[in-house]
């Protein structure tokens, strides 16, 4: 199944996406506390896709891909290496990238995201499966001069946690196995990152059994697995596609801020 | 006014501690969308008190005092150096701050915690104490061993993410100037750290002024200042009290996981 959240006259819904992805068949209630149809189906045209989940608490995973790993002239990190990114960061399909007035160095980070289901602490990576909810595609945006300015400190926070720095969308697909998808970045349309999660240097199973073992995940926690090589910077003007097999395209265009 | 947040019979409330801490004078609504006396007093001794905020956004500064600066050998950041810190590390005064199965090196940090009332984008210092709601205690919870691998890649989280790492309270204080207040953290009752938030490198002006420059804050979000010299280690059986001027004691027993 895919989820979609979308807003029709004012009102947000979550739906299923129906093949050829023309018609929602709308849902009451939300995926974390229970759904069923409301039996009723809205056009794809005459509504607005919003992000896959409200205000989630936000996790990436740095340095998880080591093609990536190598573009940073790093060595692979002793342990997982985690940050956070504010709710606020979120955007959604089709929203602007707002590239802020003073930035110098944006880059884009096409990745996988988990959406956790349900409370999650102590998890094996066996049972992780039974956590998630599903997968969506994210763009993990870097203010990479900030975010060097800040790593200097050992911590990460404006780098990456910047209004509309994170882009999620366009659907939680359900139903698929995380492990060997195929994701690709276009930015106007190049492909700048062509990679599977097979490379994942922590799979999906493991990155919420890692978590789970410190903090108690949420029901809507949206975990960030990480960016293959690839990454590069977006100006303003510029269009942003990360797309996951399986899922589809999170397109969104790059707008400087107004001053 | 202090404003308090309790349990009693099962229902959560917020309320004014009232001068001598024995009554509180019950309110109905949130300080966020607006408050009333709800013509109750509650005992003090009948009510389990609660974290201040439920389920904040958890913003902290790092290295902003020079005497901690000094203290781990690093020079003042050339940017404010911040990181997020999970919702479900906080805990209340008196819950139990519990020490990690695999825990080595676990450290206190007493800081003055700003508490948001309202949203907040690009606000000049001069204008910080108008989306301010007021202040708490917070014990920013530390484990220095992962703390130190995860910085190595420019990251932290789950060196200072992990449940209970983040007691916040006793109250709300709202009428309280931030600009020198004395905080004393102490372990078992001896004093480990004694300081003036006069000598905070940013003031809190200045913090809520940094964070909106990039991203929107909430209502109920919390800003953890930094904290000054002396931080120090702790083990399961302590006790650690953080305690503000005009704010109150935060006090938190420390408890080794259950296995």
């Amino acid at each position: 199944m895919r989820i979609v959240r979308y807003a029709v006259g004012g009102v947000c819904h979550y739906g299923e996406l129906e093949p050829g992805d023309v018609a929602i068949a709308r849902f009451e209630g939300d995926p974390f506390t229970g759904l069923s149809l409301a039996g009723r189906v809205d056009e794809v045209s005459d509504v607005v896709i919003l992000p896959p989940v409200e205000k989630p608490r936000i996790y990436g995973f740095a340095y998880n891909y080591a093609s990536h790993v190598d573009e940073t002239d790093r060595e692979i990190p002793e342990v997982p290496v985690c940050f956070m990114k504010p709710s606020t960061a979120v955007v959604g399909p089709g929203d602007a990238i707002v590239y802020p007035a003073d930035g110098e160095l944006i880059h884009f980070e096409g990745e996988l995201v988990v959406v956790i289901g349900k409370e999650a602490r102590h998890v094996k990576p066996s049972e992780a499966h039974e956590y998630i909810l599903g997968y969506t595609c994210g763009n993990d945006v870097s203010d990479r001069i900030v975010q060097r300015k800040e790593s200097k400190y050992g911590t990460l926070l404006i780098g990456k946690g910047q209004d509309t720095f994170a882009p999620l969308g366009p659907v939680i697909a359900t139903e698929l196995d995380p492990s060997a998808l195929e994701l690709t970045t276009r930015v106007n349309g190049r492909v700048m990152q062509s990679a599977s999660t097979a490379d994942l240097l922590l799979p999906v199973p493991d990155l919420v059994s890692y978590l789970s073992r410190y903090l108690t995940l949420l029901p809507g926690d949206a975990i960030m697995t990480g960016t293959p090589a690839g990454v590069g910077p977006i100006r303003p003007g510029d269009e942003v596609e990360v797309e996951i097999e399986g899922i589809g395209v999170l397109r969104n265009p790059v707008m400087a801020e107004s001053s």
